[in-house]
Formats: C-alpha cells, sequence, structure tokens
C-alpha cells in the first residue's frame, strides 16, 4: 500500500475532505430555492443560482486547500485544474446535478475525491439540503445523515429481472448509447430517472443494483468509484475498463450483476 | 365560507392532520432503506418494505382518527373508504411513490387531505426522510424543513420557453397522453422524471412551474390541490375541469401558464 492510502494518511485526508464539504453546503445552501426573480425583470438582471452557487462553493473549498494542502492538485469543475508536487489531486465538483438544483430537487450533490496515478481512492458525495453524507475511502464506507451514522455495503448479487436501475435523462447519450442502456433496462425489475449523483450514493447504500450513464466527466464519477468501492461495488466504463476518466460509465453492485449488465452494453458499430 | 372553513375549525384541522402525518413518520421510517435481504432467500421469506410500511402508516393514521374524529369519513389507499356524518373526509395516501421508497430515493411522500363536498380544502405533503413538511389549508401555506419554515408561493408567469415541467414517467400514460404531454414538454425549458409526489410540493413552493401526470387516484392528488391552491397554483384535469377525483391532472404556477399549457394538451380524437 502507498503510504498515502495507509490508515494515518486517510484519517488526514478525510479531515480535509469534510471541511471541503462543510464549506461547499454552506456555500451551496446560501443559492438553493433561492426565490425566483419576478417574470419582467430583464434577463440581465437575472442571477443564475446554480452558477453562483457552484462558483461560490468551488471557490471556498480551493480556497481551504491553499491553505491546508498547498501542495496537492486540483481539477474542478469550475476553474480549472492546477497541478500539485504530492501526487495527490483533488477533484472538485461542486454541484453535480445542476439541473435537480435549479429545480430545487433535493437530488444534486457536491462531489469530492482524492485521487493518486491509480485514480480515486477517497470520495464524498454529500447532499446538503437533506444534511446527508456518504463516504468512501481505504477502510471506511458510511453515510450520515437524518437517520444518524450507518455503514454502507452494497447489495448482494440478484438476477436481472430482479434489479433496479437509474440513469438521469431517458436519452442516454447518443442513439446507439440509448439502444443499449434500455436493451439493459428493459431486462430489470424497475428502471428509474432524474436522481443525477444521488443514485451513485443509493447504490453504495445497498438501495438499487446499477446506474449507467453517458457523456460524463472526470469530476462527475471520480466520488461516486470511491464511494462505491469502498461499500463493495465496481464502477467500469461499458467494456469493463477504468471509468475514472469519465465518458460511458456503469456502476454495479456486486460482481456478478456488473457481468451480466455488460453483456448487454454492447455497442453496435464497435469492437 | 363553511363553518368547516373557518379559521377557527382550520386550526383543528392542522392539528388533526399533523398528528397523522407524524403517525406517518414514524411508521414509514421504520421501513425505509431496510437492508435488502440476500439473494438466496426463498421468495416467499421476502418482506416487502412497501407493503409493510404503507399498511403501518395508514392503520396507524386511521387508530388516530378513530380516537380524534370518528364523525369524519375515510378514504384511504390500503385500506378503502369509510363514511362519515361530519361531511368531511381524510383521504390519506400513506407512501405515494413506492417505487421511489423501494428504491430509497427521498422523493416519496405522506399525502393527507381534508375534503368536503367541494373537494380537499386542506392538505399535508411530508417527505419523511427529509424531514419535510408541505402544508396549505385556508390561510395558511407553508414548509416546514431542513432549512426552517418558511411561506410556500407559486412562480409568477414566465413563457412555457423559460418553464420547467415535471412528470413521474416518460412513458405518462397511454400513448395519446404521452403524445399530448411531450408537445407540452418540448415547449419548455426543462423537463424533468422521476419526483413522485415532490414535484408538486417544488410547484407550491415556486420552484416549478408544471407538473402533468395521467392514471392518477383521488388519494394520489388531493393533499397536492390543497397545498398548490393554498401557495396561489392551479389544478385541474386536461380539459380544466376539476382534478380531486384523479386521471389527468395538470398543476400549475399560475393561470397564465396553466391556460398555455392546456392548449397543447388536447388529445387527439377527444373533444
Amino acid at each position: 500500500m502507498r503510504a498515502h492510502r495507509a490508515p494515518g494518511a486517510v484519517s488526514g485526508h478525510l479531515a480535509v475532505a469534510n471541511a471541503l464539504a462543510d464549506a461547499a453546503r454552506t456555500a451551496t445552501l446560501a443559492w438553493f430555492r433561492r426565490p425566483a426573480l419576478s417574470a419582467d425583470s430583464k434577463e440581465s438582471d437575472r442571477f443564475d443560482p446554480v452558477t453562483e452557487g457552484d462558483r461560490a462553493a468551488e471557490d471556498a473549498m480551493r480556497a481551504l486547500l491553499a491553505r491546508l494542502r498547498p501542495q496537492d492538485g486540483i481539477l474542478g469543475e469550475e476553474r480549472g485544474s492546477s497541478q500539485g508536487s504530492s501526487g495527490l489531486t483533488w477533484i472538485l465538483d461542486p454541484i453535480d446535478g445542476t439541473r435537480g438544483f435549479l429545480s430545487g430537487t433535493p437530488t444534486w450533490g457536491v462531489l469530492i475525491a482524492l485521487a493518486d496515478s491509480q485514480g480515486p481512492f477517497l470520495g464524498i458525495i454529500d447532499q446538503p439540503y437533506i444534511g446527508e453524507r456518504f463516504t468512501g475511502a481505504p477502510g471506511l464506507a458510511e453515510v450520515s445523515g437524518p437517520m444518524g451514522t450507518a455503514p454502507l455495503a452494497t447489495r448482494a448479487a440478484r438476477p436481472l429481472s430482479e434489479a433496479i436501475i437509474f440513469t438521469t435523462f431517458p436519452e442516454v447519450g447518443t442513439p446507439a448509447e440509448a439502444e443499449a442502456f434500455h436493451r439493459l433496462a428493459g431486462q430489470c425489475r424497475l428502471l428509474r430517472y432524474g436522481m443525477d449523483c444521488y443514485a451513485y450514493a443509493l447504490l453504495a447504500a445497498g438501495q438499487i443494483d446499477l446506474v449507467v450513464e453517458a457523456g460524463l466527466q472526470t469530476y462527475d464519477i471520480a466520488a461516486p468509484i470511491a464511494v462505491i468501492e469502498a461499500a463493495g461495488g465496481i464502477v467500469t466504463d461499458w467494456t469493463g475498463g477504468p471509468a475514472h476518466q469519465g465518458g460511458r460509465v456503469i456502476a454495479a453492485a456486486n460482481a456478478t450483476i456488473h457481468a451480466e449488465a455488460l453483456k448487454l452494453l454492447s455497442l453496435a458499430g464497435e469492437p
């Protein structure tokens, strides 16, 4: 095990990650469910609460990292990337699920991950409005929220015909991606839409079996990978390769259902 | 104003409604996010957390009503209807959004309404996991939850091209219903799925502009009607008639967008 993944180092990383999540909670909630402006205000007078919340949260997290971890790199959704000297990079998505945020739903989240050259190994999915935090790291997988703190563990294998699958939009991505997705989803017991990053949290919490999406960015999936892997699940691309650079992603509760689902996700015209 | 809609009477009804919602919170949360049984357990050994939670919550509410309001009628999703002598009926849906409940999402709700011969005039949409309660009654429209208590007010009119519309499933209902819905949704800025009754709460809270669904039951829509009307919105069927018996429902933030949306919801082959 590399030194930065050893227990002592991990507890230091977790303290930083929780401080980042706390700061982002405050910054995003200041813009969440702000009253809409009246319809007759000029377009140029309108604030965009998502943009404001996104930037405020990322800036708050960057300010903390400048103080606590000046040697680490940062990859943020809003403000680009900066190289560090430690070999570690914080990957920040201050508001994942911007359309959910804009609509007032409690399904968007703050995503925070810490990655080394192997990919993300520590992650937080935080839902500020509910006050719920899903955390995964070497030796730790837990959720804290309205019902207290509990361990996270993905579901045991069950047949696809009993599985619950989530994606965010029915269109999924390209027509070929949508076709592959719906070939798989059609075999499942229940298909649900619209949960943004909260779907990955539900998978880590043992509530659902599969989340499949396309067109993701690194910052969309880094934290879910760390949380889900710590909880016993698997996240790959649609061919079974690494998913931490985004693109087409499948998150599965266990190896059995992951293998079954991959067979149905093959894309026409691709090897 | 009828006596049972006068302020003094309403505050009595609200005390009962809140007691029902509190009881249903406890009963549903006892079954929410219960760990799944292992896959090798026999089918007959499996509990169905939705059925258990639904029944436990409805029974708890019925027990309270037997004590507090023996003269009122009850229409419940699980245990049918009973006539009262007061002219008032409590309409109960202990878990609206059973598929959301089953998946662990925080978008299902407990729906409680009080109706007279004119329809529902007092309603609660309660989300037990978040601890959030949306209440509408004559003279009252408010939400209490993680950010404290705030008044509910629907949005001012804006063009469809700036509107946010929700429905639960992309299929909506019959093919003709889906076609009408997507004709409307195609004119809107943003379409989102999967929020169950929480979409109506978001409309009452001024976050979104339209919720359109088909195939509803009385107990699905009674509480949303009371909450949304108290917050300044409008709920009708797709022809502009009363919606409190369910079927095809449109909830709108204001009269302007309601009228615009109705024009696009006309069904082929129907007058």
